[in-house]
Formats: C-alpha cells, sequence, structure tokens
C-alpha cells in the first residue's frame, strides 16, 4: 500500500500481498467501520481536531461510500490490504487530501478492534435470536405431542418411560444455557476499544466517553495494550457456539436414530430429507447429520484461534489477522443450523403409534418394581438385585413382566401382591413428580415456564 | 460388582474391569459424595422415606468412612467401579442391610452429577483465588517500577514507548475477564442436580429444595433428562482455563523474551530459573516455558471432552465418565501454573539501566514526530509519508532522531521549527492522556484502580 | 538439584521444583534410559574417553540400579528432576566420582531424546500387536457368520443387503491402514540422536555408529539442532493412534447401535456389559461407550502437543517436557482399548433371526431393481425414478415389494416381467461380483487374503 | 433436486437446499470429476454395459462441457447440490437421455472418493514440490553465508556457537522428514476406489483393473463399504500439513525474533515486511508472523474432521461432505505458505556484524571450558560446577571470559594452564566433529548432501 510503505525501496511482489490481504474477508466488516470513522470524524470535530467542515466533508464521502458498496459498485483492491486501507483510499480520492485527516488519532489497531466487537455484537443479537426459534419449535412440538410416551434411554438402552415433552425439554434447557452464554459473551465484547491508537493510546485531546456512547458501547476498554491485542470476545463467541452446537448435534443424533428403520418414531417432513443417487427407497436425513456434522468445524475454528493466540507476545501481531475467517464460518455456521434444526424440529412429524409399541415391549418398569418392593419394606439394593433375578427369568420364558403370573412374582420375593398389576406406564410417569420429572403435571407446568420464558426474551 | 450384576452369568473379567473402573481418579471425589449421601440420608428421613435412626446410623458410617479415607486406611477396589460403590459397599459392612436403603431415591447418573457440581464450584474458587494472587503481583510489580519505560511492540518491533506499569496493567485486565469467566460459570453450576434419578425423576416424595438448601446450590435442575446427561459446566471451567492459560502464555513469552541475552531486561529469580547438566552459563526460564508449554494439554482436554460430547444421544451414556481425569489435570494445572507464575512476577528483578537505554536506542518516537507535523497543519497521511523518510534518512547516517540537526528536519517538511527537540520519551508518554492510555497520570489511575478492585474482591 | 544449580544462591522452592519436575511420569522409561547410559559407557571406553575399568565400575551401577528400580527399591526424588537426575545421581552414590563422568560427551537433551525414541519403537510393536489381535478377532467373527446377512447402511438408513463378513472386513481393512501407519511412523523414529549433545554436537571423539548399532538403530540423525528439538515422532505416534480410535469408535458405535432394542442384532457377553445401579433390567455396553469415547482424550493429546510444538525456536526448549504424559497416555488408551475391542469381538453374539428379519423387511433390494430395468434398456436415471414411485406406492399399500402384485410392477413400467421375482437377497449379493463387492465368492476370498495377511504378519 | 427427489412429494425449500450443498466449494473437483467419468464410460462400453457409439456420445458431452466450465461460461446450480449432478444434468441436456446412462454402476459414494482422491494425489505431488523449495531456498542461504556463526540457543538462551548453516539445515531435515510424511500418505491415497457403487459393490460386470490403470492408480480398494466411508487419505494429508507448519512456524518464530531490534540478526527484505499505519519507522514481519499464525487453522481443519469422522456408523453419511471445505483450506494455506516462506529466506540479508557481535559477548564457551578441565582429568559433574562459579565469578567483574586472567582462572582449579586461552570460537565449533555436529567440515559435508538429496528428488 503506497501511503504505509514510505520506507521501503520497493512494492510488495504480488505473493506476498496475497498472502497478507485480508480485503477478501475482511470487506465483510465495511458497515461497522464505516459506523466507526463516522463517529470518530464527529468526535475529532467535537474536539476540535478536525474542523466542523472537514467532518461534514469526511462524513459525506463515507456514507457515499457506503452506498457504493451496497450497490455493488465499489471496487476492493487486494493491494490496498484491508477494509480501513480500502475505505480511506477511496475516501481520499473523493474527498481529497482532507479524507487523510480521517486516520489522525487512530490506528488500524484499535479500528480493527471496534469493527470486530461491533459486528460481534450484531452476531451475539441474531445467535440469540435463533436459538429462541429453535426452542419455540420444540416447545411446539413437545406440546403438540404432550401425550406421547418415550422410552427414555441410557446406554442407548431403553431405561424408563419419559413423556416426550420431557425430553424435548431437555433441549429446551441446554438452549437456555447457551443463550446465557451468549449474554455473557456481550458483556465482555460490548466495550469500546477505539481510542487505543497504535498500542498506548493517542496524543490527541479525544472524547472517548462520546465515542462509546455514540456507537452504543456499555463500557470503555481501561488499557491500550490490552484493548488492541486481545481477541477474547471472539474467542468466547466461539466457544458458545461450540457448546450450543454440541448440544444440537445431540438433537441431531436423536433425529437421525429416530428416523432409522428400527427406532421408526418419526418422520422427517420430505422437505428436509433427501433421496440417494442410487437407491430409490432412501430416504436420507441429510441436513441432521450435516448440522451433527458441522460441530466439527466449529470446534476446528475454536482450536484455531486459540493455538493462533498462545504466547504471543504484546501488543498487536500480525498473527491476528487469522481471528477473522474461523470466526466468520462459525458465525455463519451456526445461524444457518439453528434456522434449519427449527425447521426440522416444526415440520416433525411423530409416529406415536411406535413410540407406544416400544414403550408397550421391554422392561422399562424394572425400576418400578423394585421401588414397590422398597416401599414394602425392602432395602434398594436387594429389591434391586431380586428385580433383576426377576427378569432373568421372564427374559428366558420370552415374556413381558405383565405376562407374569402373581406365584411367578412371589417366588422372587413374598413381598409382591396383586397390587403389582397396578404398576404401569401410566403410573411409573406419574409417581415421577418432583421438580424437574415427567410426571405429566410437572412437565405441564415446565412446558408452561418455557413458553413463558420464551415470551419474555422476546419483550 | 456383585450388587448390580445381578442378570449377569459371569463376573465381568479383569481387562473390562479395568478399562471401566474409575475409582483410580474419581476417589478425588469422595469428600462430595459423603456429604452429598448425608444431605440425600437426613432428606429421606426428613420425608418419612427411611427412619430418622436408619439416617443416623447411616451417617454415622459415612463420617467413619470419610475419616478412614483422610487417614489412609480406607482400601479402594476397582472390582468395585467408582466412588460410589466403594463407600456404598464400605457402608454396608460397616452398618449393614440398612447402609442399602442410602440409595433409595438415588442413582449413580444424579449423585456423580451432584459430585461433580460440588467439586466444580470449589475449583471455581480456588481458581478465582490464584487469579486475584497473580493480579495481586502484577499490580505490586508495576507499583515498585511505576517510573520505569519500556519499549511497546507491536509485530515485535519497537513501537512507542510505554510505562512498564501500563504494560503490566494490560495482563491484569485480562485476568479480571478470566476471573469473570469463572464467576459467569459459577452461575451455571451452581444448580442441584439430584433428585432426577437415573432420567426421569424418582418415585418418592423427596424434597429437593431442602437437598438445595443444605448442599448450599443456588437453583434446582427443571428436567430430569438434562440434570443427569448435562457436562456443560465442565466444559465452560475448561474454557475459562483455556482463555487463562492463553493469556498466562503470553505474559511467559515475555518473561521469556525479557530474560534473553538480546532483551535483558529482566532477571529471575534464581529460585524461578534452572541450570543446564552441560552449559554451566546457562540460567533457564524453564518455569515459564512450562507455563506457556501447559497451554496446550490445557486446550487439549478441552478438545477431548467437546469431542466426546458430541452427538451423544440422551440420556446418561458411559463416555460421559471421561469428563474427570482430563478435567482434574486441568484444575491442577491451572492452579499449580498461576501459583507459580505469581511468584515469578513477585520475584522478578527490573533491570531499569537497560529498559532505559532500549527506550533511547530506535525510533520509538516516529508517531509523535509525525504528530507534530499534523499540530502544525500536515495531514496525518502526509505527515506518516514525511517521517517515514525522514527515519529512512537518520537509519542511512547511523542517527538517532534527537542527533538531526534542523536543517536536516526541514529537508523534509518546513514545518519542522526548534520545537521539535521537546519531544522526548517522556513528552509522548505524557501526550497519551486518555482513558486507557500509557500517560503517568493515568497509569497512576489504573493502578489505584486495579489496587482496589483487588481489595474489594477479596472482601 | 545440587549438581546443576551451582551459580545460583537459593535452591529452588518447593513450588517451583514441583512444578518443573517430571521425575513422576518419565521414571517410566528408566529401561530405556539405563540401557542408553550402558551403551554410552561402553561407547565412551571403546573410545578411550574413559578407560575401560571405569566403564565396567558404572556398568555395574547401573546395572544394580536397574535391579532396585524393578524390585521397587529405589526412591524418585522429585528434587532430582527427572530420570536421568535420579539414576545419576544414584550412581554417584554407589560408585563415587566415577558416575559423574558418565554424563561425558552427551548432554541430557540428547539423552531424553533418545529414551523417547526407545520407549517409542516399542510402542509402536505393541500397538501393531494389538491391531492384529483385533483383526484377528474380527476375521475369527466373519468366518463364524460367513452366511450371515445384513442391511447394510448410508445415512443410517437401510441401504442394500451386505454379508456381515463383508462388513467386518470393512474394519480388517482399516485396521490394516493403521498398522501400516505405524510402520511409517517407525521409520521416522528408528533414529539414533545421541552423540548431538546439548545442541551443536559434541566436543569428543565419539562412535555414532556404535551406539545406533548397539541400541539397534536403523539411522543416525544427521542434525545435532534437529536430533534434540524434533519431537515428531511422538506426534505421528499420536495421528497414528488417532486415527486408529477414529476407527475404533465407528465399531463401537455399531456395538453399542446393535445391542439396542431396536436393532437387537448382536448379544454382548456379559462379561463386556454392565448393570445399572437403579435400573435391574439394563445390560450397558459400557465397555464399548468407553472405547467410542476415549477417542475424544486421544484427539485432546495430539492437539496439546501440536499446540505445545507451535512456534517454538531451536533448539531445546523446556516446553518440550510436555511431550510425555499425553503421550504415554495415549500408549496406554490406545493399548487397552484395542485390546478389550478384540475380546468383545471375540465373544459377540450374532442374533441372525433378527438380522435376517430386518434384511427380509424394508426396501434393500431397491437397487437391484433399478438395475433389472436397465438391463432391460432403460437409463440409469429413469429407472431410479421408476422404482422411487413404485417404492412410495408399496409403502403407502403397508406391503414389501415381493408382495406386489405383476400388474403393480407394470404399472410403473411396462419392462416388468415375470422375472422380477427371481430378484432376491441372494441374488443382490451374488450379483455384486466384483473386487471388493459383497458377492459371497468374493467375500470368501477377502476372508482368505486377509487370514493369510495375519498369518504373514505374525511370522 | 429432481432427479432424485422422485419420492417426495415437496421440493426442498431454499434453506435446507442451501445447507446441504456442497456445489460451492466442490466445483473445484470439476477436472476430476470429468476425468473420472470419461475413464468410466470408457469402461461401460469396453465391458459392454453401453455402447461404443454411446460412450463417445457421453465423453463428447463431458469434454464440452469441461471447456464450457474453463472459459467461465458453465453455470453451477445449488439446486443441483454438487459437481457430480451439476455436470450429469448438463450433460443430459447436451446429449439427451443417454447422458443418464453414465452412472450406470456407480453411486455418488464412490465417485466423490474417486473425485476426492484424485485431486489429493495431484494436492500432495505440489505440497512435495514447495516443500522442495524451500529447502533449496535454505540450502541457498546457508551456501551463501556457509561461515557465519550466530549464538545456538536453548530455552531461548545462548548456548553454544553454531554455524547459520548448520542452523539452517535443521530446519532441511524436517522437511525432509515433512517431505517423507506426504510420500507415505500417497501410498494410502494412490487406491482406485470407484467400483464400490453405494456400499455394496455394483450388480455390472464391470472392469476395475481398466479403471484403475486408466486413472494412474497404483492399487485397488478391496472392500466396498470401506471404500466409500474412508476418508483416511484427507485426514491423513491434513496430519501431514500439520506437522509442516508447525516446522515452518518455528522457522517463522526466528524470522520475528530475529527481526527485531533487540536480535537483529537479519534484515527482511522491504517485499516481505510491511509499513504501520501509524507508525513511520516499523518494518513489521508481517508474512513470517502470518506463516506462524495460519499453523492454527491447519490444526483447526484437522481437529474439525477428526472430530467429523468419529463414531460414525459404517457406510457413507452425509457428514462426511465436511471433509471438503477444511481440506481445500489446509491444501490452498500449506502452498501458499511454503511458496511465500522460500521467497523469504530467499532475500533473507543475514547481518553478520551483529551475529559476530553476539557470538564474541556472552558465556557461549563455558561448554568447552568444562570439557577442557575433564580432558585434564575432571570428572563431567565437577567440571560443571567449577565453570558456573567461574562463570559467577565473572558476570560479577562484568568480564567475558577472554578477559579473566589466568590467576582469576586458577583460583576456580589448578588444572587451568595457558591453554585455556586457545579456547575460542573457532575452536569450539571444529571440535563438535561428529556425524550431525557443527563442524565446520561436518557442515560442508551436510550441505553437500543436502543439495544432493535436492537434485535426486527433482529428477
Amino acid at each position: 500500500m503506497s501511503q504505509i510503505r514510505g520506507r521501503f525501496n520497493k512494492d510488495a511482489d504480488k505473493l506476498a500481498e496475497t498472502y497478507t490481504a485480508s480485503i477478501q474477508f475482511d470487506k465483510r466488516l465495511y458497515p461497522y467501520d464505516i459506523t466507526g470513522s463516522i463517529v470518530h470524524a464527529r468526535m475529532l470535530a467535537k474536539q476540535g481536531i478536525i474542523s466542523e467542515q472537514e467532518a461534514q466533508t469526511i462524513i459525506g464521502g463515507l456514507n457515499s461510500i457506503k452506498k457504493e458498496i451496497e450497490q455493488g459498485k465499489f471496487e476492493f483492491k487486494p493491494e490496498l490490504e484491508d477494509i480501513h486501507m480500502n475505505i480511506e483510499a477511496r475516501l481520499i480520492e473523493k474527498v481529497g487530501e482532507i479524507g487523510g485527516k480521517l486516520h489522525t488519532a487512530r490506528s488500524r489497531n484499535d479500528q480493527i478492534a471496534v469493527d470486530m466487537r461491533l459486528f460481534t455484537r450484531d452476531a451475539i443479537a441474531q445467535s440469540i435470536a435463533e436459538i429462541r426459534g429453535l426452542q419455540k419449535a420444540l416447545v411446539d412440538l413437545a406440546e403438540a405431542n404432550k401425550d406421547t410416551v418415550i422410552p427414555g434411554y441410557t446406554h442407548l438402552q431403553q431405561a424408563q418411560p419419559v413423556l416426550l415433552a420431557h425430553h424435548l425439554l431437555a433441549y429446551f434447557e441446554m438452549l437456555q444455557r447457551d443463550a446465557d452464554r451468549f449474554k455473557c459473551c456481550r458483556k465482555r465484547t460490548d466495550i469500546l476499544p477505539l481510542g487505543s491508537g497504535a498500542l498506548a493510546g493517542v496524543a490527541y485531546n479525544i472524547d472517548r466517553e462520546f465515542l462509546a456512547r455514540e456507537l452504543g458501547f456499555d463500557r470503555i476498554s481501561q488499557n491500550s495494550l490490552d484493548a488492541v491485542s486481545d481477541r477474547d470476545f471472539v474467542i468466547e463467541y466461539e466457544v458458545a457456539t461450540s457448546l450450543c452446537m454440541m448440544h444440537v448435534s445431540r438433537l441431531a443424533e436423536e433425529v437421525i436414530l429416530w428416523s432409522s428403520a428400527e427406532f421408526d418414531f418419526i418422520e422427517l417432513d420430505d422437505t428436509y430429507a433427501t433421496g440417494s443417487s442410487i437407491m430409490p427407497q432412501k430416504k436420507n436425513p441429510d441436513v441432521a447429520e450435516l448440522a451433527r456434522s458441522k460441530t466439527g468445524r466449529i470446534y476446528g475454528n475454536l482450536m484455531a484461534l486459540l493455538t493462533t493466540m498462545k504466547g504471543l507476545p504484546l501488543a498487536y501481531n500480525k498473527d491476528m489477522q487469522e481471528d477473522k475467517e474461523g470466526f466468520f464460518d462459525t458465525v455463519d455456521t451456526l445461524l444457518a443450523t439453528l434456522e434449519v434444526m427449527a425447521s426440522i424440529v416444526a415440520t416433525l412429524h411423530i409416529k406415536t403409534d411406535n413410540t407406544t409399541k416400544a414403550v408397550r415391549r421391554g422392561y422399562l418398569l424394572a425400576t418400578d418394581l423394585a421401588d414397590y418392593l422398597v416401599k414394602k419394606g425392602e432395602s434398594f439394593r436387594t429389591a434391586h438385585d431380586i428385580i433383576a433375578r426377576l427378569i432373568g427369568y421372564a427374559v428366558s420364558q420370552d415374556k413381558t413382566l405383565d405376562m407374569l403370573s402373581l406365584e411367578a412374582y412371589k417366588q422372587f420375593s413374598p413381598r409382591f401382591g396383586e397390587d403389582v398389576y397396578s404398576i404401569t406406564v401410566e403410573s411409573s410417569l406419574a409417581a415421577r413428580d418432583n421438580i424437574g420429572g415427567t410426571a405429566p403435571k410437572r412437565v405441564a407446568q415446565a412446558l408452561a415456564n418455557a413458553r413463558k420464558a420464551l415470551e419474555e426474551s422476546s419483550t
């Protein structure tokens, strides 16, 4: 870039230029860069560092550049390295030498920091909105199927019956924490770095409170070296995304399992399944598979930036330019994944005949049988052993528990009585009547709470 | 384990037993496990699920087991798998069949969750305390050297003079955010999972509010499936640690650079340097190197758990047993690293002669010269070009800027006057008089603020 | 450590000592360290650097130290930092001042490098042996069930019938590549670093060919700086393990899926399943879950070391001490996982009734129907569309394909004839008669090849 | 995609389409896809599966499509998902229904596998070529400065003098291993997967030997399930790149250190340094910083794919589509980084005055002094202690070793004689006359060997 290569004799050759240029990806920051520059110009004028007239000229130029970009008429040039220099060069082209005054009391180091923070603030807001969208779809699905019972699993083995709504609300809870993490991240993002200069502050009588107020920042950075060399907020966004995608990958896994011929609990809407180029019968849960899979890239982007930042001496190092591509990819991937998963959930068809059959089969009530003996005075450990032997017997007879005679029961414990037959899926669900339990009335309350939380979050 | 293998015909062979046992690492959780069990027993009695007498017997047994462990008299058995079963088996040994009642209305799934949350809560408190220790050491060092000036760097090139105290306070700021992140993590850790049972809640009239109150939890988990299958809080601790270690690795890098013969800004206390087995002259910054290096393992532990949790269907899966070893290593490594880094900082000797020489050499005042021209009416970009050429000239003449004659200056711009010689390191520092800037009075204020924040955090 | 702290005034305090000591984990290297030292002593004597008598004394001392360690009588001291200094100090204790001559023409930097390479060479050999064990178990299981057909899946959707043996041999192939990767790693491990000194070579007339020959190394390192600062071979081992564990995690996933009630294709031997503390009916595939899960820690260890090594200037840095713990964990985890997975496979019971039912259900022959039309002259794309519509019709009628009448077929294409009913699972398998295809005779050949490869690898 | 959505009632909505489409990145595979298709068509004709005439029509169409793409006239459509379907759809457009026959005896699953293997084979060849380029630059620089001595470092502390050429050749060695790893990867990449069909082989009499021969593959995959679900070769490429970038990051770190004012050993060519927007005196090693930094993204891409592949059941899953973007980025980043680093090295100016000064300062000859005493009969450990105390004394007197009087020497050991003054940098270098040592004649030989290896590799 001619402006800043004054001391050098040669132009950067094409190779180095391409290697170091960031304009191909940081051009995306243009609205934030221009907003920051406009507010900076207004501050410079307010403080008498440039004249009001100069500020107006600069602001007019910046606004027209913004329009050029929006209309696709702006030519981004790699030889001008980055978004800042592309815009500044064009500004000087348009308004002349006066454009050069915009960079007074500012460095690209604090300029990129403010651009990134403005962008991240927006990304956080959108991420939370998309999380709400997926939560809403889960709550809707839960309400629409509020009586459906499915086998609850541990170790992918059928364990105890649970309400489908209860299962879906588990994801609601995970997503609540995810949203909370994005909010925590926002607190540490919403800080003005502008005014930190290259590293030491600037030698002008600037007004950082004004900058913060006009750019809508909550707080002002308290150390210039830190402000230009910190990328915590980017990493923290990537972390919040990693946890959120981890949760989504679990939901996606269940969508894939449940749409297999073996589980067959759900049918995906045709929109969210794809066919095979060779096997005409296939209905593949591609979208869910990709949602699961993209968790990998999100983790990878996180690991990339953590690695990059490790061991860097203060303050700014060019290494930090690598904070962008992976981060942008993380933002885009998260938003798209949340949106598409919300649509999958919203259009999911539950095959209640199959879930009912699955719950009736098997030995999901074993825990309830053990609890039955405990309530008749047995210690839990002994009761557990008795039921384990009882089930071994039932399996060997190829019978379900309700098919066993009372005599059979009594062979394992004299405590069994006629009332053992009153242990049913319904009684099992109803018995788990604690905060967070799967009893229908608890789940109804949890659904109502979830609905209320969503409403409050949107106001 | 005999108790829970009732249905099986063979004993687990040695190989599988060793592979699945967690007792060799989860025994560390014993105080949390016992505390949780005592409160659980009291709750069972209060609710009439067991008798008051039974509860007292159980609690007595647990307390004496705790003593056995503390005195190193407890024999941990791999064939009993984990800490829960080791303690329960011993309890039954000591108090008889009644001990088996402790597991009523509880599963190992919610039991391990409560152990882990209690442990993590403690780990967070200790981590924050160690962060405060390092912050205090930084503030002490900054105050003890509050007039020391060092070259500020970007790209590891000398850029502008900064106060050493300003530089050190950049780390104070990073660590403030780190402590904040641990506090955010605490909010999402401080939630009672007990009462969630294996996955669906429990079929007893338990009192979760009582459990939460007695165990000191802020909140109660709202979904049983989520409560037993969530390990977010562990990952979030690992994330907060990863960011903190990233910051520490930057400080360690600077300690290493600064103690090289080439920089020679500091001398490490002999306690925190080691010799070479072959080169008698060496004084190696081993401790700082390890602090830098251990960042790798912290990242690795994070990546390990993120990978493990990806795509797991609900609810508990054995995979989740892998949440412990890496996590414990992360806790231990963080605490040790913060402590040792605080000691390094506390005992650091600053070689002010050398830092002064470094600041006087070189062209650290170039920005101030450009600003000088700007204040005389030049646009920043033009001023920047003029100074770049001026420095090229000075380099070619092997002169520092203050050695140039006024005539020499004027050859580059007629705006230069006699007052150019009043640009000094001191004037450069003083000029950066903005919030967060390196001006001595700003830094003094920042130091006072830091001191105050530390005092407040410890009360 | 007194020997190497001569220039320092204070002893390292406990904190720093604990932080930097490696003896708690590198003591495991003792047999390699002693072997290396014995050969080094012999070389020193052969070259006249020490006397033959001195060498004998040293070697005698080393051998008796080895015995002490093996008998658990050796006291490892953290204040002596590492395995080298622990052994050397004890040697001097035992044989006097002469023991100090062992370190002539050697540094801890090349000494640890040779220890690590010897250890890694052994770890590679054992890893390959365990891979062979798992391969053998797969081949045995395949042979024992060579007529069993299962649904082949893509996207976890039933796709086409395949022989179970074919499916199992896919893992055989993966493991072949894994073994190959360990062999490649061995080539780059089997290089003598001893004689590189601290970083620059040594100032003695040593004989590196002798050292290499006696220690069984293939080649000799060609650059001393590289030899002491390279840990590629450790990373490469971790990489080979990461890929191998990735493969194992896929097998483990299938074991978990197939032992679910929904798939129910296999029954795990009781030895490799565990019960639940609360649900008496459960038979959890814990071992497979852990095998899947431990992939995370293997990836984490890899990421840790890659991160640690990034950006380190030459030559040795203390950071490199972090090459051990994660690596040892990786070795131990891989060996245990391969062994336990081999046992799982060896004791697996295939429920052929269920696999047969699964294959007969569903639309696994759809591709064959499309191929049928192609062979009658249809283009593949058109045939694919016809069959897709045909299956849509069959699904809506709740019929399998063999239940459709010829008239029904003909409604979708006039090309259908009576011979459509000769499309069966058996014909489908037999038709895939290409290299690598699932036709029984191809699979029989592949099995024979696999058996032969195993036999050759063990000779 | 209309062709393969026959069974579905709705079109995929825009969201799902965008989410699942890969055409925006896999279009890059077009030359491999077309080559594969042409050979496949020829094979189909040869085997009588399609007519020779049909094959010619298809091949003609494919060739003209290739031209359209090369000329930028081809419209890639996201609704056609991927490169295969985009080309096939256009083929049918151009040659009619006959184009549909190309997909006979082939699935997208084996088609993408062959595309990826062809691409990777090329990427490996280019990667090795770029490694050779960087090696050549290192050897050239070493030869051009073959008498230059620099301080060798451990722990970033000056340790012993080494030839710059020796130091540079350490990187040559690392890059040799890197090239070897790419060659190993090639062995496992160069395997034909085509003919594996969707997962089970194909039901046609195809000729896989013909396909392999015509596409230049060394070997043929032996298991169809494995062939379509394996992405080891991609991961292995990413691993080889991770190690290579780790090495490059170390070189980059040294370039950055050495171009700091404090080291000042080198001057970067202006082409490979950039200025500051605010500090006119700066000459930033941006290119080296980015090379160091991009190591992070390479690690991240590796971690991403490892994570994605973990625990996937056989055979193909949509997750595997995520193998491309990170991989392409890895290839591009590696090639660009190697090229730019070669240029940096090729244009580096060594400031020999400064390196000479650095070597003469300090206590680099301490090891030689200890060796001197050993040769006079002292044990190494005692000699080490003596020299450590001697240097402590010299430091306290602010003297270099050659400034000490013989009397001073003798106070530390009576073994010192006049000949102690013959220990010089030159004698120190010359003494390290072992294989791999820094003695000038050894380094000259190593340089010659390196040059020869490069020549051989290029023929």
